[in-house]
């Protein structure tokens, strides 16, 4: 072992005993007649002292040729430090050093291994084994572990069994594009990367499995979008004999148990809202409940008047954002403009005052006298001193870029705050949504999704208007899992295939060993699957999940570290039974 | 819920409960006016009762109609059994049925789903959910389950963090076949999938990572012998600033934690045993020394005599078998036979009986006499009683036949007992090994590992005789984990890239983002990767690795049960720059 202690654990109980430390030069400070050098480890920082009085001549002379990121070996005797450092575990001490090794020494790295470091996005991505040398990073990598680890724990306690799905399975063109491996056994034909494991967990029930859970790499081929990976992780979990309540209480107790475990924070009962709810209520699936301006429908109150736009609209509706009444002309002109971009969209906005006073001030006083305007206020929730904000056109369209401007003055406003946690379940999902493209139904969380028995009458009437037993956990504005309970049984299974419109040898050819397995005895079954990246990240107060992933992938789908992926031999090729198909 | 209960843990408290437990049908045995039915689910088995006297007609009657894994719900009251069953911890009780929901029906399965089944390996894979209903393959996942959370709970508690590491990474020749996956995004480029996360693994060592675990699927595209899976699991395993001796300290703890809290066995200090010694003594490096059978080098006291083919011969080496001297002709010559066929491959074997009464009778009496014969008794640590087996030939090729009867011999003198576990270290493995066919040589570990300081001399002149930091950990008789200290010299690693028979360019082009990362301040860092899948058959007590993998692939590499791989779509192909390359 290179080392009696860590560079994190030294402190004043250990002054005078004779230790030996190893690890990178985080800086040095060359006074001439005195060295301080930082030694910096995983663990902490622990400071070094070459002093000419006290050092060996030889020592202090290899010390002064020190730079940054030199790996070292040190012996020395833990001594008190003359100034310390309160800030860090190790400020009280310092080591002063006796032997000094080399172990490996470093060019000068490109950018500063420092918390706020002067490399870019780019070039820390090219060197990222430095940059996991910081401690953003390299915290958020000990943070995901002990996230997983929780997970891992917590279901096993409850009886859950990790079982490993396979990677080489079978291309199934519905849903999202497969990376696909070919095969050298088997000529012309082609494995897929798993999008997720999700028959092979509804298998696993058929097999009496009855709790099962996975964290597994998961794989997509999507242009990617900022903040998307090709190769994602999952925690993916399945139980057996369960109706949509023993799952939402299962994975609310885990969300509560890692909030406890890794934040400390309590958290009572989630709310529950309906998916019909949440898109009236906030306009949008995934709300931010950590932060009110609840959406306030005004049609009954607003139409009818002689305001030809609110009047030609399929919806009007509106946000009072707290305390902001006395926004300048210039900053409302601002959020209009910023409702107006075409990221956005709206092709205006009318603001209302609700003054201290209780008097109403609006950008459409012509149409509407304070008798109207108070009705605003009702039906938005608004109180003196709010700044109404009203849009208005067809009714999706417009919830979608409301929901847009409630986000952004949630940010604006220092409302999503990254320490407060505010989990809910969205439930009761429309089980199909219309592509106006394809001109038919798709599954709107998967194929294999139950619909909920009420509304099976309306399978062929009004398939649009049935109800699936699905649900997503939402945290702070972002869907961090989803799942539904699953059609167990293979006639419903099989009418839900034609109603996606599959024929019957497609079902057959790409789910036919599932269809098959529900003629054995399926249990009824439901899970759910939770983006490790993603909540990872949020538990972290972080938006962005690159830093909690080692190795991530850039927005081409590229390593840029490794530079993969790469051309590879023609040999490869011709025993893969493939050849290129480009023009050189 | 869908029970109150499961079907294992109804016991004598629980009598005069109202229960509800669901499951699958194992047996139902009809007397007429009295129905009984075993109903099984994960946790076990609870005995239902109808009787025609105290069940309503309705449920008696539907009681009638149930078929062997029909998924049925059932209330009703704990009761004592009459004849109770002493095998299972349900056995003192039985429920008294009062409700019976069948929640799905199924068709006969295609073979019985008992411990001892009547179904043969290949319709067991295509049905492998139904295998999984099986005890013994449901029991090797729950198995293998356990000891995953054993490993990650032992690595945690000592700092090891869990990193993820890409599985879409970059196509290196050297070693086995890459599974690759053409990109869609990068035209005529591709992945390939991880043999192995030894370069990030590395990488994160140069990060601080200081100590790194992952229980990671990896991928080889080799043909596939027997009991091998075109994708398999490893734990895998680095850390930095350390000595061979602190890997192999750390990875011994992690064995002996797993054997005692897994099979509730003691094992002290593993043995460590050096390459030479183990192809010496045993003619094998992964030696199973649950039993003894040594080998005696008997050049010294069987060559120079008349017999011809020993003084031919490069080596003569012996084996005393224990308590085999009465062995007749007949099983003699069927030893001599096993040696001869062509996987073994001997030419011959002589024996020598060494009686009770001390007197020693062997094939080649003509020239050798008691004396002499004593000499071997000596040199093959044989003792009245023992039978002593003799092959010669060039010493490798002898060394491994011998090797072979040797574990014929464990095998069949019962001496290989599942429930022993006799771990042990092989260490100082040679460096390099020379490839016949290529006329160059191959890292017999991998370019990565560290040649010892003091044989380094030996680089240029006699480059095979370098041995490695290099060491597998051996449980009886398979390899189940094996690593090395790392090269952290840029200068050196790139030596050994040039003994490889590396162009610089192919260095640079394969390995360039790890050199490059060497120049950085790498440490000194070492690791090992045990095989998941054979270490849980092993502690499990079985050779074979297939049952504790839920979806094995059979010897085609094909996933029989979902048929995979398959063909793709022209479309898919036309978007990922490739052709099929097929005589259609």
């Amino acid at each position: 072992m290179y080392r009696s202690h860590s560079c994190g654990e030294l402190n004043a109980s250990h002054i005078s005993q004779e230790v030996t430390v190893a690890g990178w030069v985080q800086k040095s400070r060359d006074k001439g007649f005195m060295i301080w050098v930082d030694l910096r480890d995983r663990y902490g920082i622990t400071q070094l002292i070459f002093d000419e009085s006290r050092t060996a001549k030889d020592v202090f002379e290899k010390a002064k040729t020190l730079g940054r990121e030199f790996v070292i070996q040190v012996k020395g005797t833990v001594i008190e430090r003359e100034s310390k450092n309160k800030n860090i575990p190790t400020g009280d001490i310092e080591i002063l050093v006796t032997e000094l090794v080399v172990l490996n020494e470093a060019q000068l790295p490109p950018f500063t291994i420092e918390d706020e470091t002067d490399g870019g996005e780019d070039i820390r991505m090219k060197y990222r084994y430095l940059d996991i040398r910081r401690n953003p990073v390299k915290n958020s990598l000990l943070f995901r572990h002990k996230v997983a680890m929780e997970v891992r724990k917590y279901l096993s306690d409850l009886d859950f069994c990790e079982v490993e799905t396979p990677y080489l399975i079978k291309s199934t063109p519905e849903g999202a594009r497969d990376f696909v491996v070919p095969s050298r056994m088997n000529e012309g034909q082609f494995y897929a990367l798993p999008q997720s494991p999700q028959t092979f967990k509804q298998l696993l029930m058929v097999g009496g499995m009855d709790k099962y859970f996975q964290i597994v790499k998961c794989f997509r081929d999507e242009d990617l979008r900022a903040d998307r990976q090709p190769e994602f992780t999952q925690i993916d979990c399945e139980m057996a004999f369960v109706e949509q309540e023993d799952i939402l209480n299962t994975f609310e107790g885990l969300t509560r148990h890692l909030l406890k475990e890794i934040k400390g924070i309590d958290v009572a009962t989630f709310p529950r809202i309906t998916y019909d709810y949440a898109m009236k209520t906030y306009g949008n699936d995934k709300p931010d409940i950590r932060f009110g301006m609840k959406f306030g429908e005004l049609n009954t109150v607003a139409q009818h008047k002689d305001f030809g736009v609110f009047n030609a609209a399929e919806l009007v509706v509106g946000i009072a954002v707290p305390d902001c009444a006395a926004f300048t002309r210039k900053e409302i002109d601002g959020l209009i403009d910023w409702v107006k971009r075409p990221q956005v969209g709206a092709s205006g906005m009318v603001y209302c005052k609700y003054e201290l006073d209780g008097s109403l001030k609006s950008s459409v006083d012509k149409f509407y006298d304070q008798e109207d305007l108070k009705k605003w206020a009702e039906l938005t929730g608004a109180k003196p001193g709010d700044l109404i904000l009203v849009l208005s056109g067809p009714a999706d369209k417009t919830r979608t870029q409301l929901s847009a401007l409630r986000m952004e003055l949630g940010n604006r406003l220092g409302l999503r705050k990254p320490d407060e946690f505010a989990p809910l379940w969205v439930v009761d999902f429309p089980l199909l949504e219309w592509d106006e493209e394809s001109k038919r139904y798709h599954a709107m969380h998967h194929p294999f999704t139950s619909p909920k028995p009420e509304d099976l009458h309306l399978l062929q009437s009004e398939p649009g208007k049935i109800r699936a037993n699905a649900y997503d956990m939402v945290l702070n504005g972002n869907e961090i899992g989803g799942g539904s309970i699953r059609v167990h049984d293979k006639d419903l299974q099989a009418r839900m295939f034609e109603l996606l419109g599959f024929t019957k040898e497609e079902a057959e050819n790409q789910f036919g060993f599932l269809m098959n397995a529900f003629q054995y005895g399926a249990p009824p079954h439901g899970g759910l699957a939770f983006g490790l990246d993603r909540l990872v990240a949020i538990l972290g107060g972080q938006e962005t999940i690159r830093d909690f992933i080692a190795f991530p992938k850039n927005n081409s789908g590229r390593d840029v570290m490794i530079d993969a992926p790469s051309f590879i031999d023609e040999k490869q090729l011709d025993e893969l039974h493939i050849k290129l198909n480009i023009l050189k």
